[in-house]
């Protein structure tokens, strides 16, 4: 365990530690009358046995429905008598669970959550309900046509590996109607061997001395079973092109999907300027080209997508019909323009963009936790902001300017389309 | 102008100035590398001219097309250039532009909001654009169940009065497309008089002094035009029952509107915590009754909606057509029993949890800015934090359930759904 150190920065103090059993936790000090935890466990949809899709949301879901002696409702008392917020839940790679409360009750907390984790009743007779309020959310998946898109472009641009144990990226959370069909409570227990302190990270903001912190979370979470850590690859598939048929749309939604940077590359922070220029604000090259100078469409954005520890760059539009075409053609044109680089006024832009993100994403007691807890996940460390700065501070234009001269997103570009017309390009 | 009052409250420093134009000013210092605001000018979608549905809407994005000499990229170049993090946009009521950024910027960003409010270009050969991208959002509208059953629930439970000269509520801030088509350059210039100072309020956190502060909104925000503070009233019409068919939809969406309590009114906290134990987290009554015990609706809630500086309950459940009814009926009974009060359990854990939301929402600094505006709107003042906790600490459970009494939201309810079938009882 390395000892609590001060960090550079005024009133907060910063540590990461390990714990025997291997969950890391990253604890920031901070005045302040709340606390805020993020425990992230490296088990998410992406993990859920191939044919069983749906398995950890449900878990997630049936942890919940009673505990150490605590029946369902007793349970959900005993989180709402804290007054805590509860957040997290199961994403594609980890299934968080995340609370924020008063200071007085930051132990609770804590020992709320081990029990759900360490010592749930699993009730049988819950999981019918449960695998059925599953079906619903995908039926209300059904009538949502971003959501849809999102769903198929993933499946179609990152299938599962052929003999891959996981289902992998190409369903919901809530899984798929054959998936939850073949759920049991004894595949459902099974999988819960998988949550635990392996790969896990606790990030955790409160007003407390470090050893005081440590000594909490020891007593709380010290006894996590061993759990499971694999990264589920994300195998993509450049050149897709699909069209998903909805006639009764109103519009055509467009996704783009092309490879990107991984978090730990150097060309990480290259990346992200890059990305404020292509869609980071009202003067991004995406708002202004597809938005502003054409009315091609309401809604339109890039954002990195992080999958298997690989980056990517997904590109989202929804047009009119009539328009899609056209829209298709800007976003391609934006894209394939990367590699000429930013000018400086872009790039000056980017970087304070990122700047201000960088100090307001460290402002709020979940916020700072959720933030600790994924630079733990992404980068194996903390990264503390003054740092973080310094390196927005040295980054020049012609540094990002070399990156981008390499990169060429629309080489290997994605495609999958939802409307009730096909594309010409798809 | 009242001088600045140091709070009770430890480090920070609370202030409500009105300038002489009759802006209110509501400020907090707080020791910070960032600043945030917000400006709340009351003007909404529901001050929209009847027959010129989309009018706030479609101003509020004009403005943004140049001002003070830069033309539109110009303009939006200069605030993406501070790194500033735009906010806001047009609600029912009110037209909202939020900044956030780092300190130095503070007086840029203000310049920028005084530019875009007092000398805005207005070009005519960008309104085309404009009115074709909100016609492009209303066709996206009508792809979400979820918000054309909002708008309509809020068309028929609110319809303006006859001879209203505002269209009211019942339309998105995008407008309708009779609306937008009705749209001139002068209707919407005139328009632009009614954002000014009267009944504005400016909320601002940064680390100044209070006199320092002051002198820059003067500075910046002084010379705003007076604007016009008119409430469009919220005529609600109990009893109504419409359904809207969606032959293709996979659910059916039920919305229950219900009258309220006013945030003046002093029954408002005793309200807010029986809408705790009614919808307030995993224990609350709705949560558990349709969602844990039936499984009947993957989502489900009730929530305040304040109109016409009144306090209104919404309702909503998303549900299997075949299980729509049973959802229907256990709303309805859920909202029946109200008036038999709470236990003291619940009573408990809703005002635990009211009290930790009090804690959270003055935590971030964008947050806490627009907590203090919505405050000096709806209450008149900002309520210190110690005063709301010591309100909350002097509630009981009796004069909670002497309010419930007296309080039927089944009598007047108004019942809108959104599916493939009628229900019967609709």
């Amino acid at each position: 365990m390395t000892a609590p150190a001060l960090s550079e920065t005024g009133p907060s103090e910063t540590a990461v530690w390990t714990l025997p059993g291997g969950l890391r936790v990253a604890f920031e000090r901070r005045r302040t009358a709340g606390f805020a935890f993020d425990l992230r466990l490296p088990t998410g949809s992406a993990h859920d046995p191939a044919g069983h899709e749906g398995t950890t949301g449900v878990l997630e879901e049936w942890l919940f429905k009673g505990a150490a002696g605590r029946d369902a409702r007793a349970l959900q008392d005993a989180f709402d008598d804290l007054g805590v917020r509860r957040g997290g839940g199961v994403g594609l790679e980890a299934t968080r669970l995340s609370l924020g409360g008063l200071a007085d009750d930051l132990d609770a907390a804590l020992a709320l959550t081990a029990d759900v984790l360490n010592r749930p009743t699993l009730p049988a007779d819950e999981l019918p309900i449960l695998t059925d309020l599953a079906r619903q959310d995908l039926e209300a998946l059904q009538d949502s046509p971003t959501d849809r898109l999102a769903v198929t472009s993933r499946a179609l641009a990152f299938p599962p590996p052929a003999g891959s144990p996981f289902a992998g990226f190409g369903h919901p959370a809530s899984g798929t109607v054959t998936g939850l069909a073949a759920l049991t409570p004894g595949r459902l227990s099974a999988h819960l061997r998988r949550l635990g302190q392996a790969g896990g990270v606790l990030g955790l903001v409160a007003d407390l001395e470090p050893g005081r912190a440590l000594e909490l979370v020891m007593a709380r979470l010290g006894d996590l079973r061993p759990g499971a850590s694999e990264t589920v690859p994300a195998a993509y598939v450049p050149g897709v092109r699909a069209w998903l048929p909805d006639a009764d749309a109103e519009q055509t939604h467009l996704s783009l999907t092309a490879p990107g940077v991984s978090p730990r590359d150097p060309d990480w922070l290259p990346w992200q300027v890059a990305l404020g220029a292509l869609s980071g604000g009202s003067a991004s090259r995406l708002f202004h080209a597809v938005r502003e100078e054409r009315g091609l469409a309401y809604a339109v954005s890039a954002s990195p997508v992080i999958l298997g520890g690989q980056g990517f760059l997904a590109t989202y539009a929804g047009s009119t019909p009539e328009r899609a075409p056209e829209t298709l053609d800007v976003l391609i044109a934006e894209l394939a323009r990367l590699p000429r680089g930013l000018t400086a006024a872009e790039f000056g832009r980017a970087r304070s963009g990122l700047h201000a993100s960088v100090t307001f994403g460290a402002e709020g007691l979940r916020a700072r936790a959720g933030a600790m807890t994924r630079d733990v996940a992404l980068f194996g460390r903390v990264r503390p902001l003054p740092e973080l700065r310094a390196q927005l501070a040295a980054l020049t234009l012609e540094r990002v300017n070399a990156f981008l001269a390499g990169y060429d997103p629309v080489r290997d570009l994605s495609l999958v389309t939802l409307g009730p017309q096909e594309l010409p390009h798809a």
